[in-house]
């Protein structure tokens, strides 16, 4: 960007906001743990091809996606050397003209009909999704090698398989998260042993270090972190946050309003955080409300304040693009959040 | 739309249908008993235009917005009659273009810095925004008619007041809300009383018949409802949910997946709920793990299930597009959700 960099200060709010030295040093420490295609970045955590592309120039080309859209967007913008959809879909004619156009595109299944819409569609590659404990997705272990065999006889590659230990990945205690993967991990063994194929995907930000059973693992938070994931003690740093302005101060009742709602955040992990150590009373639709850290003043009307998601996916999705800020809080880049909606 | 209309069952998943029945019996509801001014619809609940037409059409041609984006869709949809920000800015640049272009516009103030905003827009109208209970935005009573004094003396006009009883309109017993709307309002007309000035703006859905103070009710959730505001005994309906499609079944678990996770949804409020009595277990980004209700089967993969939302605003700001229903289930308009973001 040439000329002067517009300052933090001059931005509207809410905005997000993510620090190039933590996203960078995030990535930098991941793909040391996990070079290459040890690590399959999911995307479903930023939904910014801009962000994907720096997680491919540190090593990773292999991304996953949870939605349709986010395979196409990631096709489009020339990111598809291998995208997984690490889902089931019903209709997956959307993806065929990825794979027309030179992407190579994977996706899960772990029911009949799964497989028969990856076989309409002309998806050439699949991953059988094998139950391992979360009661979500994935089918029962047991039947994941006779859906393999299935897929195979319909002419598919079945590439192996994926089991995600969502269960285990947010416990904050490091030994019973461990016991709680290597059990999710035995079952996918199993499974993989009855299916074949060099893949194992599996694991997430919380399991990270703890999977070894997978051959890839398919994290996406450690990127820009939130404070649901902050508490595992884990080697990445917040490099997001919501940029808000103090819209209203109540001195007799010792609280703020700014202007970063439950319409600018992910609510299902509970309230953000302040950056700066402050309570967050509640939330409304286009509010925090808040008290300052104990013995700090109250901020003044104008004032700006950072807010930190409790939960980074759905947060980034309310929102239209990413500033890059630099140490001296200038905006160096503006990163569209090009992967929203499905 | 010409020709064979669409049908519910062909649309993309997740999808927020709005059943076009429900949404009018529920806004000629609201005109029979706040007819015209006696109500300022407030389009942050469902973020667009077309929707806010119909509001329009049934005799409500004065709008509430939270955000200046709203405010200059609904400008450049030609509903700018008399457009109200009920919220505080310390920048309102944004607003001026609105008025050069012959749209009302109003802002809420509710210290001297929003004064101070307004003032140096060129925007010609506010409310003193009064702090009636809620620990959020308004001056203290007490600061009202100060305030109102300082806005005239800089040129502006004082229309009135506003102060929203949101800890009130929630409660669900109907002689406690009566109570701490009554109250909330007796500081409303007191301060008023300080400020002068035709307009007390007050209320929402659920204190849209016991609010007798106000002179406008600033209800917006009455027209597409949500699983919250339905333990209230309103006479609105459910207009709206989100349609899914189940993409994954566990037999032995006795649970089924589909494809509306907390990225479609809404979740300060907590879960959604099923319209067919099922039982939401959890969410996660892009799924919804549930159970049929008791006696039923479990649904097959590609069955549809519709999703009823805890919170209606930040549900419908997550999406791009509301797709209206008739009674035979066909998609007869699609109405582009127009007011997302900031």
């Amino acid at each position: 960007m040439p000329g002067r960099r517009a300052g933090i200060t001059e931005l509207q709010t809410p905005a997000l906001v993510v620090r190039r030295a933590a996203l960078d040093r995030n990535l930098r420490t991941m793909a040391s743990k996990l070079p290459a295609a040890r690590l399959r970045p999911h995307v479903k955590a930023h939904k910014c091809t801009e962000l994907a592309r720096r997680q491919a120039q540190v090593g990773h080309h292999a991304f996953c996606c949870a939605t349709i859209r986010e395979m196409e967007g990631m096709a489009r913008a020339g990111l598809g050397a291998d995208l997984l959809l690490a889902n089931e879909v019903v209709d997956a004619r959307r993806l065929r003209p990825l794979v027309d156009a030179g992407s190579r595109v994977t996706v899960a299944i772990d029911s009949t009909e799964t497989l028969a819409a990856a076989s309409a569609a002309g998806v050439p590659e699949v991953l059988v999704d094998v139950n391992v404990g979360l009661p979500r997705c994935g089918c029962d272990p047991r039947d994941a090698g006779g859906l393999a065999d299935d897929a195979r006889r319909r002419g598919l590659t079945v590439r192996g398989v994926m089991g995600y230990e969502g269960h285990a990945v947010g416990v904050e205690d490091r030994d019973e998260r461990t016991k709680l993967v290597t059990a999710a991990m035995e079952v996918l063994a199993a499974a993989h042993a009855d299916v074949g194929g060099d893949v194992v995907s599996a694991g997430g930000t919380g399991s990270y270090d703890l999977n070894v059973v997978a051959t890839e693992i398919q994290a996406g938070s450690y990127a820009l972190m939130d404070t649901a994931y902050a508490t595992l003690g884990l080697p990445f740093v917040h490099a997001l946050s919501v940029l808000a302005t103090v819209v209203s101060v109540n001195r007799n009742g010792g609280w703020a309003v700014a202007d970063c709602g439950l319409k600018a955040l992910g609510m299902d992990h509970g309230n953000p955080a302040l950056e700066d150590g402050g309570r967050v009373w509640f939330c409304s639709d286009e509010h925090v409300t808040f008290s300052p850290r104990e013995g700090q003043p109250l901020p003044r009307v104008g004032d700006r304040v950072s807010v930190l998601p409790a939960h980074i996916d759905p947060t980034v999705a309310y929102h239209e693009a990413i500033h890059v800020v630099d140490e001296e809080d200038r905006v160096t880049e503006v990163w569209p959040v090009d992967l929203r909606g499905w």
